[in-house]
C-alpha cells in the first residue's frame, strides 16, 4: 500500500487538556511525531519567559503543535464532501499543521533577535534538509517535503490550504489562544471553537465563515485582544526577555573579545560566529540555554554573572511607563546619569515597545500578512468581517503600542546618596 | 515591626489555573518565594517522566508548592477562631507547606534510587543549612528553620499542624491530585475541595472531617485511586523511568571505570563519588540532566549513547504484563536468551512493580505512615473513615501490585532469524 | 423519497448546556420533537420535588429526552460500519431514545403511587394510540410505532438495540447523571462519557465496553452511587414527596366522600375514579397540579389546606433516622401519641425507605432488570465488569437502605405542654 | 438579642451551580427566603419564553435572587473595614439584593405590557404591604421595609448602597449574565467575576473599580453585549412573546365582550378589570397562566384557541427582517392583504423592535438610568470607563435596533392560490 494511505492498526489517541483528545490514524503523522526534530519541541516552551509571570505557563511547543494538527483534522472532517475541498490535500494540510513551528529555537523571540535568525527559515530547512522529518515526508514522494514547506511559507498554490494554517482565524491561533489561556489560568482566551469550526466553509481560495457564526468570531477576536494585552505583552514577561537578550549579547561580546569561559560554551560557538549549521541549530534547546546560564552565574565577568543570576533566580528589572518619543530628553539624561553612576547602559537600561493590531484586514497585500476573515452571507456573497461586525470594526486596525523602560531597581537603590541618585529617582518616578 | 508580622504593602496575587488565585500577604512568604532554592523548583517537573505519556504534564514543582501553600492558607482561614487552632502557628504552617518539596532533585524518583539519596533529608538541609531560605526563615527567629523542618519531617510536637501537611487528606495530596489531573487532562482527579475545606475541623492532635462531608471525601479517595492507576503508574511513564535509571547507572559505571567523556560531566562527579555537597545538589536540575543526556547521545559508549537517544527522542522500551513471582523460570530463560543474543540484560531487561494502598488506615503507627482520616460525628465522637464509608471500606488496605517487564522491541525485531529470536518472541508474546 | 430517508434542508442544532449541541438531521426526529405530546415534557420536571432541595434542578424531561437522543446519535456514529451494527435500526434507536420517557406524568413518582399508574404503560399508549406522535411514526410504516414501543419495553428482538436504551450503562443513565449533576451543581455525576462512547462496541445481543475503558466505567458507577445518595434520595426531596403523596390521597378521599371543592378539580375526576383516558392523562402536567394545589390552599378542609400550603410555600416535614424494623414499638407508640394529641397519622406521620443497588449484575434474569456491563477483553472474550474491577466488585449488589421518619415539627412544637408532648419529643430526639 | 443580630445556629448553605455555594448566616435572610412571596419566585421563570429557544433556560427567579444576594454578600466581605463602607448597612443591602425582583409577575415582559403593570411598583407593595416579607422585615424595625424598598427604587440616600444593587456593573447584572449563560449553554456570558469583586472599592456615593481590573470589566461589557443579541433578543423568544401578548389581549377582549369561558378564568378577573389587589397579584404565577392557556386550547373562540395551541405546542410565528420605518408602505399593503385573506391582523401580524445600549454612560441623569462605571486610577482619581477603554468606547452609547415582522407561515401557506397569496409571499420573501 502507498505510504500515504497507510493507517495505524489502531487509532492512537493523545489525552489533551485543551481539546480533550488528539486523534492519529495516519502512519505518516505518527511517524512524524516520533522524529527527533519533532520531539525536540518538548524542550522549547510555547511562551518563552511567560512562566515567570504566569507560573502555569510551562507548556511546550510540542503541546501546541499537536493541538494545531488536531484542529486541522477536525476542520477537514467538516470539509469532507464539500465543494472546493480536495481531499487529496488532506495529508499535506495535516503535516503542515503539525510541523509549522518545528523551526523554533529556545526562547525564540530574544534568540532570533540577537543572532539574527528566522525560525521560518529553519522550519523550511528542517523539512527539506537532512533530517528524520524529511526522510519520513519523502516516503510520500520526493516533492512532498517541498509542498509542506510551501504551505507553511504561504506560497503554496492552493490558497485554501494556506488559509487553514495561516489567516486571521487559522488553526494556529485558535489553538494557542485557548491553550495559553488554559495554562496561564486567565479567564480570557475562551471562545466557542466548536461553533466556529461548524460554520467554516471552503471556497476556492480561502476558508470563510458563515454569517450565522459571526458572534463566535467576534468573541474570538476579543479573546485575542485580551490575550495580547493581558498575557503576551505582560511587562514582567518582557522584563525577563530584556534580561535574556542582554545575556546573549554579553556572552557573544565576551566571546568576540576572546574571553575565557570556565565551561566552554561549545553549543554557542557557531551562533557567535554567525555560521550555524542545521545540526548545531537542532542541538539547541532550553535545557542547553539554562545549563549555560547557570554556569555563567559563576563566571568572572560581572555583567554576565549578574544578568544570569537575575534570570535564573527571577530577580528581574523593574519597569515604568515611558514613551521614548515624547520623553526623548529624559532618556538621554537618564543614560548620562547611569553612566555617571557607573551602570553600563548597554545592559541595564532598555526601552521595550510592544504593539498589536487585533484584527488587521486592511493590510492585506502587505508582505507576510495573514488573510482577512470573510463572512459567507446567506445570499452567497462574501463580506469582510469588520463590515458586518460593529465590534470588530471598532477595534480593527487600531494599532496600540505600549512603551516601557526597564532598569535594575536594586542598582539604583544601592547608589550612594547624592545628586545623581536623587535625579535618577526623580526621573524614574515620573 | 517584628518580621513575622510584616505585611506586604499590597497583597500579591498569582494567577493559578487550578486554584484560580494564590494570595500572599506575608513578607516572609514573599521572600521565601524569591529565594534561589525555591525558584530552582521551576526547573524540576512535578511528574518526572510523565510528560512522555501525557504531553500536558509539563508543570513544575514550583507550581505545586504554591498550590499547597494556598490550600493551607484557606484551611487556616476556616480554622480562625476555632478551638484547638493556635494562630501563632500560622506562619509555620504556611512556610512548611511552601517548602515541603524543596529538596526534590531532577526526576527524583530514579535519581534518588540510583544515587541513594533522600529528598526529605535534602529538604531538611536546605531549610537548616547555608541557603537563602534559611536566611529568610531565621529572620523570624533562630529556631524557626528547625521548626519548619520538623513539621515537614512529621516530628513537630503540634500534631494538628503536622496533619495539615501530612495525612491521608492533606494539602499536599489535595493539590497534586487536582493539579496533575488538570495538566494531564484526565477526567479523574476532580473532587469538591471547597466542600472538604469547609468541613475540616481542628482537634487537639489532627484535622478531622465533619461527617456531613463524608461523600466528598469518598470522591477524593476514589480520585486518588484512579490517578494512581491511570496516571502515576502508567506503564509508559515507567518505561521512560526505567531508561532514565539505566542511563544514570551506565554513566556512573563508566565514570568508575575511568571512561573519558567528551564533555566532562562535572555536575555529576560528586554524585558518582557518593559525596555530594548541598551546593552541588542545588546546582542539579532537569536542564542540567537533559544537557548531559543530549551530549551523551554522541558518546563512544554504545549503551550510554543508545539509552540517551531513547530518552531524548522518546523511543522507549516496550512492556508486557509479567509477574516475576509466578514466571520466575521464564525470566531466567529470557535473561539467558538475551545474553546469547548479545543484549546486555543489565540495561535492556527490567521488571518494574508498582503498588498502591489507596487508603491505608490500619498501618497507622508504622514508621513514616500518614495519619488516617477521622470523621467528626454529630455527637462529637470521632470515627475512622472506613468504618462509616462502605466504599472506602471496600478498597481500604487492598494493596494492588502491577508487574511489567520492559525491553527494547527494536533490538528483538532486529535479531537474526533463528531459534533464539523465535523463543524470545514466544516468551514475550505470552 | 421515503419518509424515513428525508433529511432536513439544513441540520437543526439545539444548544444544550450538557452535551453542548444536539444535532437533528432526520425529518422524522424533527417532527417528533414538534408534537404536542413531546412538547408536554417541557411542563414536567426531570427531578420532581428535587428543586426544593437543590434550587437549580428545575429542568424538564424535555431537556433530558433530547439528551438521550443525542447520546444515541453519537453512539450510532461510532458503530457505523462495525460488525453487528445494522444501520437499518438507526431511526428506530433514535426514536426510542427520544420517546422513552414520554409517558411520564407530573411528579411521576408520587403520582403513579397514589393513582396506581405506570408511566411505561402510558409511554406505550402514547406511541401506539391516537396521538400526534403515533401519526408521525406511522409515516415510516404501520409497524414502526409498535417497534419503537417494543424497544422501550425491552421486548424488541434485536437485543443490541434494547441494550443501547436500557442497560446498566445506557444512554438514559449517562444523560441523567450528567444532566442532574449539572443542574443541581453537585460535583459528583461527572465521568468521561466521551471516553466511554469511544470504547463501546456492538455485539450480537448487547453493547459491550473495551477493557481499556474500564476505569472510565468505574468512575461512572461511582458517580451513580454518589448521585443516588447525595441527590436522588436526599431526605428533603423525599419530605416534599411525602407531602405531595398525602395531598393527592387527601384530595381523592375528599372526592370519594362527596366533598364540595371551591374550584372543581375537573382535571382530576377521571384519576379519582380510576378510569383515566389517554386524552385526560395527556392534559395533566405540573402546571395543572400546581394550579390546583394553590387553589386548595384556600379550601375548607383543614388537612388539604395545610398540606398544600406546606408544599407551595416549602414548609416541609422534618425527619429523623428511623428504622421501622428495629424500632417497631416506638412507631406504634408514636402513632398512639399523635392520635392522643389530635394529629391525624394518616397524613402527618410517614416512614419512607429508599434503597439502591449501585450495580446489580447478578440480578440478571429477574423481571424488568437492566442488563449487566460486559467488558471486551483484548483476546475477544467478554467478562462481566465486577470480575475485573475491584471497586465495582466492592460495591456491586450491596443493597443499601435508608429509613427516615417524617413529621410536622411545628405541630409538635405547638402542642400544649404535658406528658404527651414530652414523650413525643423524647422519641423524636432518639 | 436584637433580631438583626440573630445568627443561625449553623450556617445554611445552598448548592448553586453558578456560584457553587450560597451562604446564609443571618436569621433575617433565612426567614425572608422562607416567606410565601419569596417561594413564589420558584414559579416564575427568569427568562420568560426563552426556554422555547434554549431548552436549558428553565430556571426561575428564585434561583437568580439567591445569586444576587450571594454576590452582594461577597462584595460586603471585600468592603469590610474599608473607608466609606458603613457596616450597619449590611443587612439592608442583603435584603434589597434578595428581594429586588420579588414583584415580578408570570412572563413579566408581556404581562406588564398588556395589563399596564409595573413590577417595580409591585416589589414595593410586597415589601411594604400586608405580606409575610413585610412582617419579617419589620422585626428589624418599623422603618426597615421602607428602606429596603428605597434601595430597590434607587431613592435611598446612601448612593453607595444603591449602586451595589443598581448600576452598570451591579450584582443583579453580574448574576444574570452568568446564570443565563450557564442555563442556556451559550459560551458567552463568562467573565472573571472573582477578579471584578476583588477590585471593587467603595467610595462616598458609588462602587468603583480599580484600574488594574479594567480588562475584566471589558470582558463583562462584551459578555453583556453578546448575551443581549444572542439570547435576550433572540427572534424565536420574541416570537413566543408576541403570541403570549396576543393571547392575553384576546382573552381580555373576550372578557370585555361578555364571552362565556368554559372554565371561568377567575384568576384573571381583576386583571381584566384593571383593578388588581396585592393578594390577587401574588396568586398569579406561570403555572396559573399555563393552566388557563391549556384550557383555552379547547375554547370556542377560534383566535384564542389557535393562539393558545401555538404557545403550548410551540408552533410559533415565523419572522423576517422588517424595518417598519423604511418599509412602511409594504406594511400597510400587507395589512390590507391579510384582511383580504381573512386573517385578523390584530392578532396575526406584529412588528417587534428590540434595542440595546450595551453601555450607556452618557445617559446618566436621565430618569431611571443606571449609574456609569468609574475606574479608580492609581493616583486616586476617578475616570469613567469608556475614557480609558478603547473597546468600551467603541461600543458605548451605540444603540442598535433589530426589527422583525412576525406572522403565521402556516396560515399563509394554506391560503388558496391566487393574487393575494402570491403578493403576500412576495412581500414576505423580501
Amino acid at each position: 500500500m502507498a505510504y500515504e494511505n497507510e493507517q495505524l492498526h489502531e487509532e492512537k489517541v493523545f489525552k489533551d487538556p485543551v481539546h480533550r483528545y488528539v486523534h492519529v490514524r495516519d502512519k505518516l503523522i505518527w511517524d512524524l511525531i516520533g522524529t527527533a526534530e519533532f520531539q525536540r519541541l518538548r524542550r522549547i516552551r510555547q511562551l518563552g519567559t511567560t512562566f515567570f509571570t504566569f507560573h502555569g505557563a510551562e507548556h511546550s511547543r510540542f503541546n501546541h503543535s499537536l493541538g494545531v494538527y488536531e484542529i486541522i483534522r477536525r476542520i477537514i472532517e467538516i470539509f469532507q464532501g464539500r465543494e472546493h475541498w480536495d481531499n487529496s490535500e488532506r495529508l499535506l494540510c495535516l503535516s503542515a499543521a503539525l510541523l509549522h513551528d518545528v523551526g523554533h529555537g529556545p526562547f525564540s523571540h530574544s534568540f532570533e533577535k540577537v543572532f539574527n535568525l528566522d525560525h521560518e527559515k529553519w522550519t523550511r530547512e528542517i523539512i527539506t534538509g537532512d533530517t528524520e522529518i524529511n526522510q519520513v515526508l519523502r516516503r510520500v514522494n520526493d516533492e512532498f517535503p517541498q509542498k509542506v514547506a510551501e504551505v507553511i511559507a504561504k506560497t503554496y498554490e492552493n490558497k485554501l490550504v494556506v488559509s487553514m494554517i495561516s489567516s486571521q482565524i487559522d488553526a494556529d491561533r485558535m489553538d494557542y489562544l485557548q491553550r495559553d489561556a488554559f495554562y496561564t489560568g486567565v479567564s480570557y482566551g475562551h471562545f466557542d471553537m466548536e461553533r466556529i469550526l461548524r460554520v467554516m466553509r471552503p471556497t476556492e481560495d480561502m476558508v470563510v465563515i458563515k454569517k450565522s457564526g459571526m458572534h463566535a468570531v467576534e468573541d474570538y477576536i476579543m479573546s485575542r485582544y485580551q490575550m495580547y494585552w493581558q498575557v503576551y505583552f505582560h511587562p514582567v514577561t518582557r522584563s525577563a526577555e530584556v534580561i535574556l537578550t542582554k545575556i546573549l549579547h554579553r556572552a557573544k561580546k565576551l566571546f568576540e573579545q576572546g574571553y575565557k569561559f570556565q565551561i566552554e560554551p561549545t553549543h554557542f560557538y557557531s551562533l557567535f560566529n554567525g555560521d550555524i549549521s542545521l545540526k548545531d541549530y537542532l542541538a539547541l534547546d532550553e535545557s542547553v540555554m539554562l545549563f549555560f546560564f547557570q554556569n555563567w552565574m559563576h563566571e568572572e565577568d560581572k555583567i554576565l554573572k549578574d544578568l544570569c543570576r537575575r534570570f535564573i533566580n527571577r530577580n528581574l528589572f523593574k519597569y515604568i511607563e515611558f514613551n521614548p518619543n515624547s520623553s526623548y530628553k529624559q532618556l538621554v539624561e537618564l543614560i548620562q546619569l547611569f553612566k555617571e553612576a557607573g551602570i553600563d547602559t548597554d545592559y541595564y537600561l532598555e526601552v521595550d515597545s510592544s504593539s498589536d493590531l487585533p484584527y488587521d484586514f486592511y493590510r492585506l497585500g502587505e508582505e507576510g500578512e495573514r488573510m482577512p476573515i470573510n463572512l459567507l452571507m446567506p445570499n452567497g456573497e462574501l463580506r469582510e468581517l469588520s463590515r458586518e461586525s460593529e465590534i470588530v470594526e471598532a477595534i480593527a486596525g487600531k494599532k496600540r503600542t505600549d512603551h516601557k523602560l526597564y532598569y535594575p531597581q536594586d542598582f539604583v537603590d544601592n547608589l550612594p546618596e547624592g545628586a545623581v541618585k536623587k535625579r535618577i529617582k526623580e526621573i524614574l518616578q515620573g
